[in-house]
């Protein structure tokens, strides 16, 4: 199987021309089969600001309401998106950029409310990426380009998590190709010691990240992210990686990037 | 050749969403392979106002600075675009939203200044469009539904008439296609007289558009959009039809729909 890089990049990158500028570089002098997934930052917080729109917070977290789901649209699938791929078409990718809705790609069930109504928000479940149509379109020579939008099929466009929709698409994906999940971050992986970079976790197993659990080396925000990164092993993708965006060209000369998970 | 139809809609479909919902439908019926090419209509300065950007035009015609620039891509490419999208896939087109710098589709040159500087504005000439790009992706499957967006292929974004991506899209592909170019407006189509429905001129060819012309049954705002449509048939479009939206249905029936121009 060919391999296939599904790289995921978040405010960190977006939030920072100069950021995004080498790290879209860097993206497309990395040799094979690519998907680039990205969230959203902080602009839409800021276009949102602008046009008189209240952020709905239920206990930290955002609502998304028809007016937020408006102001994601505009600013995920327009803004951030289309300059993302014409800065990918400037380096040399022949970036598509793709919501959810397009192609049929990902399909969303709309998040049922329980305690909570979480308004236009998409949750993802096995059959929610369309893998044929994704292969198409990579075989007829695109690089995709997703933005944290889906669709639920009947009309509307769902706003779903950037790191659910890579995850999503590494594993469906993993059919047809050798996948490979990459999350891009601003620290150099998973380190024994949070300020210290030096003490980057090269490689992690699932027998040796129990214990890195038990001594309480990996503890509170990473253990979600790393938990279900070794659900998306156990799925099929062949390696997460957990690394630092401006060292993503080190991938292409194999040198050491980030924290690698695998079986 | 396989038949393509480009059909372009404007602010009357996109403004109103029942309109909008009939014409994706009967678009959806439309046997063979089409591209949807759309404009802005008024929610781009709907959206201009509430961000409180002011609109800047010289001589009646809008100036694309850079903030109006943010704010059509935002409402073009994200807005607009992907509910079109959307709602195709709920009919069941498997359609992709596109703008010009997706898959290096359509590359323009930002105009020139000359008295007037109308900014981040891409013109078109006979290199702009890469049909076998596009033939690529309807081959795989895909309906490409392009907004009024371009790029200069060195990362920037532009905004380019609608009407114009039509018809260089509908001579480009003329070559792999037997394309059919659609304009669909508010009128039935030329018609003899602009009061009366039942004037529709059915055929005109380029003998029988001189004679309109002299008799002056054809003038004023018609004549740009027909001399147009007639060096788009000039370039080896097969037809150009002017239409009304909401009658599209016909088309697909056989009947008579707007006023077809050819050869």
């Amino acid at each position: 199987m060919k391999p296939l890089y599904v790289i995921k990049i978040g405010g960190n990158v977006i939030d920072n021309s100069e950021n995004l500028y080498h790290f879209l570089k860097d993206f497309t002098a990395l040799d094979g089969h690519k998907i680039l997934v990205h969230g959203g930052g902080k602009i839409a917080t800021q276009i949102s600001e602008q046009m008189g729109i209240e952020s709905n917070l239920v206990d930290g977290r955002r609502i998304t309401d028809i007016e937020t789901l408006r102001v994601v649209t505009m600013v995920y699938a327009g803004l951030i998106n289309k300059n993302i791929v014409a800065q990918l078409q400037r380096f040399g990718t022949n970036a598509i950029g793709l919501t959810g809705a397009d192609g049929n790609f990902i399909k969303a069930v709309k998040r049922p409310v329980k305690t909570i109504d979480y308004g236009f928000v998409g949750d993802l479940d096995e059959t929610s990426v369309n893998a044929v149509n994704i292969s198409n379109l990579i075989e007829a020579g695109f690089t995709p380009a997703f933005c944290a939008l889906t669709h639920d099929g009947h009309g509307q466009m769902l706003n779903t998590n950037a790191d659910t929709i890579a995850s999503a698409l590494a594993v469906a994906l993993s059919g047809q190709y050798e996948t490979i999940l990459i999350y891009c971050f601003e620290k150099k992986g998973v380190l024994k010691n949070i300020d210290d970079d030096e003490s980057l976790i090269q490689d992690i197993d699932p027998a040796s990240y129990e214990v890195l659990k038990k001594e309480q080396i990996i503890h509170s925000g990473m253990l979600p992210k790393l938990d279900n990164a070794f659900k998306a092993i156990a799925c099929g993708v062949k390696a997460v990686v957990i690394g630092k965006s401006d060292e993503l060209s080190k991938l292409q000369q194999n040198q050491i990037f980030g924290t690698r998970l695998s079986k």
